[in-house]
């Protein structure tokens, strides 16, 4: 694979064909050249282009072009797809490579073009040189390469190396670190394999380990952040500086931060720190070894401008990766990181052993309370937004497999004897709960406004959590909840919500 | 305990005392009779009620009622609700007993009557021979004796005893069997307990067993169905006969029932088996023998004319089993039902051993899936419903825990040896599944109205319940879905949806 710094390098070398396969559309390329019935792009350049990446047809030379099977020319386009994007524009036609039934629909518009396989070389050799190298791909860079990025590395790849809208090579920028006494960047890019933090799980040749974020990112029009959100402010600096005019972002980072005004999305800070950058947010229902395993599972993108949260989509959809979009930045985050506080709840139930009804009532008031919350404190955040991946199957899953779940179970059958510190230590092996903080701040946050008495699941998580509060009272706090009849009697043998108000720290 | 024909009987023998218990707000009780700051009425009858219901202080008739706490001489007052009932109307007062804090607010109107308890107790004789046996509280009567209804008792039972507007006793239809050389309505009256369907719940003692449908029904105001749909028509013709003038209904039963126009409610199937009787419906995450241990759950009444739905919502709500309301009842109750073939997806996905990311995909592409044949077929139904207990707290409940999930797992592991039918047998020990047939009626309706198109996970269910199609296929199904992406590759280990197709039967 020839790297974008040498492709620019050799410009004007680079010379493209579009190798003319006819076919029809239940046999592809069985129809000799001079009958020009459809046509798919396969750009290659002067300079020998890595074995493995040519079909054997094109790699000798062959005159018989039409051997190449329809699948593997497309592939070959997305390689090189910048430079056979700009001569599709000059030649009038739309540019495609994901398909030859509809590269097919092209093809009769070059029945006045050269028909042998020399004609056709010369022809768009000329226009190659008169293209220049302009480049219509957006390039796109991954800032963050732990075991999130990775599992969507896959994915990335593939679609850039399948699409024209994009540029076949990724940059991924890797904090450089020695793994066996290797930089961890060399040992990605030679065995195309995250070993430190996804181990496994192979990357596409495409994809490119970067150590130098600024190099990383040059140039770049369409950043993904995937880093843990307090190395942003360092980050961003450096990115802002060096995307190209009009990059866009798409942030996969989990989590909110609070100031004195109250809640921050990542997304809006990101925002603020690239220069009032358009920042989209992808979140959902995602554990990352499921993803890189190929599990089925589906995503959402929130965005702002549809024309962004399309190229988003196009970005990261997949047969086993399904992307929902939904114009709802907030809505969607702020699921991404409220769904962790419930899952503290659902944790707790674990911990009783109160069974389903309890966890499924306690799941369900925890996403009456996110969508309260998030709807009262981002106006226009959708209903819709709530039944989407992001919404309430982030939720489930969280609250059946993850480690926000986990540990509160834990806690309450620790019996006082561990707090969340102890068991983060004990059962996350480096990892961060975000729950527990995100109950805390948001606890304060009502606390300010008032309206505390809204959010009896939230507001009981927190006591349970920071206060010294019984589990058992969370259901002694949601049992005065949403009904309208006229009792609330707390069951004896449960603390009183008044009881639990007294242990505030 | 007197129970109503007695009491009926009894007449104008039953004469009430209002006791006026005097007390301050924050120390009940505490202050001489003399002394008319707050009331609360405790209405006894002549004959001597069972002791465990009085407090000592009337038991003796001592001078010092105000001895008696508030909420004991509340809940003496539901146990004779219907009779004081009627003289707080007399009096020109709001019968109230669920806190005494509310009754105290009426004392003051006590404060130109007598103020001895003799002269208390002289004029509500009075009042009540002028009353005769005028008897306001509605008449509950449950059919049904299963499990779920058994579940559901005590907190029915409790309700009944408390408030006013429902008379004290519960008529239990009961299908009469033996057990161990008894008649099972017998056990229950005495015993209080359901041996044969829910052992080791005791059963309030103003829930009376009547094995005679019609004795059972007789002068209702208030039916709860509770019994297998393929009952009603024998059961509804006798208890039409017999119920009060005015009646209204509440169906538990989950399911539906297809006829050659399509979906029919069982709710709708009752209202017309009953004359047009307004029908509610109760659905929720709901298992029922965590119902009857006491563990915190919701449900949902779904309701047409809201004065009905407040009602039930009383009759039913419990601080450990909450009622919300939603003036929806075709949403409710169609939840109730579709939720049942999504969980068989869920299930695919447990034998399949997909993980998290793919079950939590499956059970939201399920709720879209439901949400919009209900919205379609029902036109009205909100997208609020869908949030309540009976929506997506069920459906996660099942989707984990239902014997529809556990048999569609099984299913898969059996690899084509086991039908379904086999599973029922060999799993749920005479109980029936309800997602199987469901999901080959909704996929016939689909068929006919051509918009099987529009459900891909519906179809897919179908087919690999019904058609022999491989689990694994569901994937490929829902891959395709929902997206507004150029791609809908399958990947090659999967079946194609096409090839599904073919294998119909």
């Amino acid at each position: 694979m020839i790297s974008p710094p040498l492709r620019t390098a050799a410009g004007l070398l680079t010379i493209c064909c579009v190798s003319m396969v006819i076919s029809s559309a239940s046999a592809l390329g069985r129809r000799p050249l001079t009958r020009a019935g459809s046509v798919a792009f396969a750009a290659v350049p002067l300079r020998p282009a890595p074995a493995p990446l040519l079909p054997s047809a094109l790699r000798g030379g062959s005159p018989r072009l039409s051997n190449v099977p329809g699948e593997a020319v497309s592939r070959i386009g997305g390689v090189w797809g910048a430079a056979t994007g700009r001569l599709a524009s000059l030649l009038n036609l739309r540019m495609t490579k994901k398909d030859d039934r509809e590269v097919e629909s092209y093809g009769h518009r070059f029945e006045d073009l050269s028909t042998s396989r020399d004609g056709v070389i010369k022809d768009i050799a000329k226009l190659a040189r008169e293209s220049k190298h302009t480049n219509k791909g957006k390039k796109v860079a991954i800032v963050g390469s732990g075991n999130f990025a990775s599992a969507l590395v896959p994915i990335v790849g593939k679609n850039c190396a399948r699409l024209d809208e994009f540029q076949d090579q990724v940059n991924m920028w890797v904090f450089e670190e020695q793994v066996e006494g290797r930089n961890l960047s060399e040992i990605i890019n030679e065995e195309h394999e995250n070993v430190k933090y996804l181990p496994g799980i192979k990357f596409p040749e495409n994809v490119v380990a970067v150590p130098d974020v600024k190099k990383a990112c040059e140039g770049a029009n369409l950043l993904i952040f995937c880093i843990p959100h307090q190395f942003l402010g360092g980050i961003c600096a450096q990115v802002k500086e060096v995307a190209a005019p009009g990059c866009i972002a798409v942030s996969l980072i989990k989590g909110v931060e609070f100031d004195d005004n109250g809640i921050v999305l990542i997304s809006q800070m990101l925002s603020k720190q690239l220069g009032g950058m358009d920042v989209s947010v992808l979140m959902g229902a995602n554990l990352a070894w499921e993803i890189a395993k190929g599990s089925f599972c589906e995503t959402t993108v929130g965005y702002k401008k549809a024309e962004n949260g399309a190229t988003i989509q196009r970005l990261f959809d997949d047969p086993l990766f399904r992307v929902g979009v939904v114009q709802d930045v907030p809505g969607v985050e702020a699921c991404g990181a409220l769904k962790n506080v419930v899952a503290l709840g659902a944790g707790f139930c674990d911990g009783l052993d109160l069974g389903d009804n309890s966890k499924g009532a306690i799941i369900r008031i925890g996403l009456m309370e996110m969508k309260r919350f998030i709807q009262s404190h981002f106006p226009g955040v959708k209903d819709e937004t709530f039944f989407q991946s992001c919404g309430v199957a982030d939720l489930i899953v969280t609250c059946y497999g993850g480690r926000n779940r986990r540990c509160a179970e834990a806690f309450v059958r620790a019996k006082g004897e561990k707090t969340f510190e102890d068991l983060e230590q004990e059962l996350l092996n480096g990892q961060k709960l975000q729950g527990t903080p995100c109950a805390e701040e948001i606890f304060r946050i009502l606390e300010a406004e008032g309206d505390l008495d809204d959010y009896p699941l939230f507001q009981s998580i927190y006591r349970i959590a920071f206060c010294g509060a019984p589990p058992e009272s969370m259901i002694a706090a949601v049992a005065c909840y949403g009904s309208t009849s006229d009792i609330c009697e707390i069951p004896e043998e449960l603390p009183t919500a008044d009881s639990i108000v007294g242990s505030e720290i």
